[in-house]
């Protein structure tokens, strides 16, 4: 099958993605008194007294808008925002698909911090949550974290932290299968963009002591020179033997190598350098940061992408459904790392010790144990740490 | 039955009036490949190479926001953008029952003019339409005009346009019952806010010579002291006579009274001293400016109201799914002058000469003749006046 040509024809067929659909009737004048004038007006004065009711009586409970700027499309780079669309309407679709979210695309025309958080701000008393999504680097740090300090629901990059719950999840079953202990190991991230930034935050929140990064500079330690902020606030959190030089020297004797960056950079020299039992998820796509077989021949013991090809997918399908419908389901207010841990540990606890194999660390894509778990999982830590408002 | 608990309790019971739909499978590995990644990347460029393939590879082409600062909803006055929504809502469902039109709703947090108009400007690239809401008087006509200069998709305030709209097309079968000549009819508008500046507009596009405004003060007039902006370029264009005074004064020979006030402001002394066959379009809700009896006993001919319990019910549903159709369907940058026209005469024209009577001057709310004759008549004009991008 030809994906490209089958998908163009797909998107012209299809005449858009997701369309809008009455959940009340319509076709009668008590339909429309009770749906709209004059009965309408009882709901919105409900509303009026108390803003809360919002997300009883409109679809706001449910609803998630998926915001993007158009500068990081998959790996297209900076399209603009229109263009970014068929993958916003492509996650709406996966919303409700795989945990019954109702998700609404919004491209929006501006490349300014200040200009995108006001805009989002502006309309998220429309919604339950916000999906931010392809959004570039540094900037997706600075619009997440503004936004958080100015909405009351949940403001999630899901380019960083549905792939920090992926990954973490394959790699806390990579850990079952190798029997080490989080606490123990040493951690090679490459990548120290948006996704290397949250999958290291999680690591340290799940426990590892031991976490080297590095970028297209190298090892990022204390006293580098020319590191944004971002990356110095990494330096003080990481690298605790605080060792220099490349890449090649952060993964030797390491357990986990983890790739968000670019194809081909990891040889198989640099893998037969790790410890026994190695763990490598090499995420770039779409060719990873080493080809599987050739980890595998460096001695690898388990190697994950995000590939569907191989085995061992990475998806970000299995995380951003059930997190967003456990937040809703609670009216969180936010999904903070204590949720997102929970997912991690959901995803990775869907697989039984049976199931469990050093080719098979994550669950399918659509195993229907998935979403639920994690959804339940996600609530709990939100009434557990104080952010959930049902 | 009581409407308030009903509505209440439907609102309660349906959580949320409208949901989101995928229009395409992803229930299987090949069907997200095609549907999102990798396959979706191909459309993506596509729109990079074009942005107006954002309405062949999206549901832009069919999508309208409905956007609101919720200050002015229904006749409930300012009760916040939140408080606004189950209106939103309910529009957005007649969209899609009565002209399959994908209308999202959503509030904006602001009362700024230039913020409400930004904020809809960058996320215009997401619709095909806009449709204000509930925006108070006369914030209104500057966030329309601005955002009419900023965006190419149609921008169309319902309350203003909308009811210009019907109330125009209920003029014209009324005259077509009294056989008046539009040309030479005198109109009396009472009310110059939102829809009655609106309405004018239209009257003289489509043919009136003499109308006069009234608001609280009295007649608009040419050197009238303490009026706005838009109540000068108003007295400009309307009041030929430059008469001066109260409603009661512009109601004296008129052959037409439309009402867009307040209740009861309108006496049966009143109507007497109108013109033979008397036209009273008495749209105040939910009580009008004078009760059909009474209009009646005081020798109107044909006596609309906003109301759906008495006959000729001027119902803004006539007009807005159609004409939002039929921008849509010829891609139009505009609703204009033109369209709107159209539209009023498309509504009128639905009713044969055999259905037209004193108390049967509009279409039922459901006939299913009238989007489709306003949405083919708006597409023509649209291309007619040059707005149309298919």
């Amino acid at each position: 099958m030809d994906i490209a040509k089958e998908s163009l024809k797909l998107h012209y067929d299809a005449k858009g993605k997701i369309e809008l659909s009455p959940r009340v009737p319509a076709d009668s004048r008590e339909a429309l008194s009770l749906a709209y004038t004059p009965g309408v007006a009882t709901p919105c004065l409900e509303i009026q007294k108390d803003p809360d009711k919002s997300f009883e009586l409109t679809r706001r409970w449910n609803l998630v808008a998926v915001v993007t700027d158009g500068s990081a499309v998959l790996g297209l780079g900076d399209i603009g925002p229109e263009a970014g669309m068929p993958v916003m309407e492509g996650k709406c679709v996966l919303f409700k698909a795989f945990a019954d979210v109702d998700a609404f695309p919004l491209c929006i025309k501006s490349k300014d911090v200040d200009e995108i958080v006001r805009t989002v701000q502006l309309i998220s008393g429309s919604f339950g949550g916000v999906n931010l999504e392809d959004i570039a680097a540094p900037r997706c740090f600075e619009i997440e974290q503004k936004l958080k300090e100015v909405c009351d629901i949940p403001i999630f990059h899901d380019d960083q932290h549905g792939t920090a719950v992926v990954v973490g999840a394959a790699m806390l079953n990579a850990l079952r299968l190798v029997h080490k202990d989080i606490k123990s190991i040493r951690v090679a991230v490459s990548g120290a963009g948006a996704a290397g930034t949250a999958i290291t935050k999680l690591l340290l929140a799940l426990g590892v002591k031991d976490v080297v990064m590095s970028d297209i500079g190298g090892i990022i330690y204390r006293g580098r020179p020319d590191m944004g902020s971002a990356r110095e606030e990494m330096a003080q959190r990481t690298n605790p033997r605080n060792i220099k030089g490349t890449l090649a020297d952060a993964m030797v004797g390491a357990d986990v190598f983890i790739g968000v960056s670019a194809p081909n950079i990891v040889t198989q020299q640099m893998v037969e350098s790790m410890n026994r039992d190695a763990i490598v998820l090499a995420m770039a796509n779409p060719t990873p940061e080493i080809m599987p077989e050739l980890a595998l021949a460096g001695g690898a013991k388990i190697v994950g992408t995000g590939r569907s090809d191989f085995p061992n997918q990475i998806n970000n399908v299995l995380a951003f459904p059930g997190i967003f419908r456990g937040a809703l389901d609670v009216r969180a207010s936010d999904i903070n790392e204590a949720m997102k841990m929970a997912a991690a540990k959901a995803i990775a606890g869907v697989l039984t010790d049976d199931e469990l194999a050093p080719h098979n660390i994550m669950p399918e894509a659509f195993d229907p144990r998935v979403a639920p778990a994690v959804a339940k999982a996600v609530a709990e830590a939100a009434r557990e740490s104080g952010v959930a408002r049902i």
